[in-house]
């Protein structure tokens, strides 16, 4: 039998014990041995709770148990999660986590301890909740030098844009709506302002690099600024508009961003909605290739530690490589990159854009007192020092593919 | 040095060696070691060829040789496939291959003669080219019960669909016009009937249940009898039709099929286009999640074959759980299964139709001389007795989702 130890009784943590005890006889089969959870660490009491007997307060009780090889931690934010990983993995205790906060600050420091003490420190759940992707990463892409990586890594931005674009209504009334629901938090800053996808894809780029990629070195723009008109202006283009998150390689180097963008219909991100999350790779032999599932979500994101805890299981006493270094990768800026820009200025200010963006294509939906074009590529830069030259616009959004 | 054999020296074969030499560095890096190519198999000569001197016409060579550790059988076919593979793997050396036909025949054998020796015999390549697939579904939703998978798993077939709705053309030319860019063999008897997805799906299944699904026991329609007017209805209807691999948990038991069906607008795998692939895959815990990207292809497929490379290279001596057992997994007659029938009848049988399916929806598009509908949901038993009743049809399509 292999004990485990889940710290956090939250959603996540009770989910990954409801994981594994509604799927008990498959997961004991796949892992090789009977998986129990021994306990559970939290601040709190649960009376009545199933589980209610293995509740533990302290977590120097988890750590000196030698019974238990692995360890779930599903708190979330960076302490106590960080001191208690780094002392189990030191005990040679493999750690399955949720924690994309964690990882995205502290990941090559608590793989590199895992490696040093025969153990594992996986992070599946972290990214893209139940939708497999670091081990595909990792063990399936090896052969692979990943080029690119483009993703609609957060679900509740996802659903506010799904929703504004399918029932024509703002930002703030879909904010409210996703809040009562629960699909949004009461402070929605983290996703709204792109900071959860920001954690998501600076650990998806360091796995494709081996480097470390920073994610406070990471371009990071939300969504608050999306209007409804934005997205008839999408349609007449036979677009749609999705939170990216995407790392890439060019010419000028290796640059990472999060941002809304405008995507094609022929595009496999365009038909991503609502709370579904898709990550799309190109590798330079396969080609583009895409994953696709729940985002986010209790027994998603906890069906994903679990299988981590299996390939612990399989794995115990022996590491598996994860190529992640502490080295940080250099990052070229943004205001290098290339691309078209959607742009919305006054009416009054069409001779100037007109002049300023020479070749761009007007995009007409007979909208009121405004003027909406389409530029040819540019770089970032110089898209900034034109829109500066006229004074500014009403808003401007990047386009992909 | 980890030394590698390459069996036959064709598509696959020669992108196997493309992809280890393209990306040298990264591979040897993930596999732990250098990984270096020591002969290639082949009845032919390959003057000129740059590996012109790694070529070796008998198979005792790389079997004695206690050097090669990892063989990849890129020849297809069950003969001698079979037999080279049984012998490496029975003297402990793991087989990485990308040849559906000898895994859908002989994968439980092989498997188990890989775990007796302490070796591995994985085959990513076998389904869905380039698309890490197989170790999703081994390492990945370990902690999940499959219940269903829906795959677009053949390119050419996908490719002839595709250009039959964008080009409003005919089988019989599309057919052609692809046999001309390659895109399908001059014999495409295994692709357009369906063979080819048949072999896929029963691999897919067999590793989602643990059992032995028999790729003979499937039920199988290809896509000759899929008109240009098919796909007019289908517009009608906001659906695509694609040729669908699948196989499902019903409370009836379990069932696998290939056939063309309707699926729907919404649905994630309407926007697989041409060459592409997907898998679609349901489990208890996570819900849907998806696997897209290229089908086939030299490089795309040796990619995935290289990918098992790697991982044998990191597990030598070791066997890789893998739980396909040769017990026969029982299928439910498909004549039991549920679902709405699209059909189309001669206009004359309109009246005998609309008593015989009551209930169905008519679908118009001024058609002339036919009448078409859209069924209720029923059994598939249900429908072929009320087809015979009414004396056939012009065309049927199964509808998905």
């Amino acid at each position: 039998m292999i004990h485990v130890a889940v710290l956090g009784y939250g959603t996540v943590g009770s989910g990954v014990v409801e994981v594994i005890e509604t799927n008990k006889d498959s997961i004991s089969k796949k892992a090789g041995d009977e998986i129990n959870v021994k306990y559970i660490l939290d601040l709190r009491e649960f009376p009545g709770d199933p589980y209610e007997s293995k509740v533990v307060h302290d977590f120097d009780v988890i750590l000196n148990d030698p019974e238990i090889s692995i360890i779930c931690e599903t708190m979330g934010g960076n302490e106590p999660a960080f001191t208690f990983s780094m002392k189990a993995l030191l005990k040679g205790k493999s750690v399955c986590t949720s924690n994309k906060e964690l990882v995205a600050n502290h990941g090559p420091e608590l793989i590199k301890t895992a490696r040093e003490n025969n153990c594992n420190y996986l992070f599946e759940a972290s990214v893209g909740g139940g939708i497999p992707i670091i081990r595909p990463l990792n063990s399936s892409l090896t052969a692979e030098k990943i080029d690119a990586i483009t993703g609609i890594l957060n679900g509740t931005t996802n659903y506010i844009l799904t929703k504004m674009d399918e029932d024509n209504a703002d930002f703030d009334d879909v904010l409210k709506e996703a809040q009562e629901k629960g699909y949004a938090e009461r402070n929605p800053e983290a996703d709204v302002e792109g900071y959860d996808a920001c954690r998501k894809i600076a650990i998806l780029s360091s796995l494709a690099k081996g480097k470390n990629v920073k994610y406070e070195n990471i371009y990071t723009e939300g969504i608050t600024k999306i209007e409804t008109l934005d997205f008839a202006y999408a349609r007449k283009l036979k677009m749609s508009i999705k939170l990216l998150a995407m790392c890439k390689d060019t010419e000028d180097g290796f640059y990472a961003m999060v941002a809304p963008f405008m995507i094609p219909k022929g595009h496999p991100l365009y038909s991503v909605s609502g709370v579904f999350n898709a990550v799309y790779v190109h590798g330079n032999m396969l080609g583009d290739s895409m994953y696709y599932g729940r985002g986010a979500g209790k027994l998603p994101t906890a069906s994903a530690v679990v299988s981590d805890v299996i390939d612990c299981a399989r794995h115990l006493g022996k590491n598996i490589l994860c190529f992640w270094d502490a080295e940080d990768m250099k990052l070229t800026d943004i205001a290098r990159t290339k691309k078209h820009f959607f742009v919305r200025v006054a009416e009054a200010e069409k001779a100037k854009a007109s002049e300023a963006f020479a070749g761009a294509e007007e995009v007409d939906i007979q909208a009121k007192g405004e003027f909406a074009f389409v530029t040819k590529v540019m770089t970032e830069k110089e898209f900034d020092e034109k829109i500066a030259s006229i004074g500014g616009c009403i808003n401007r959004i990047r386009m992909e593919g």
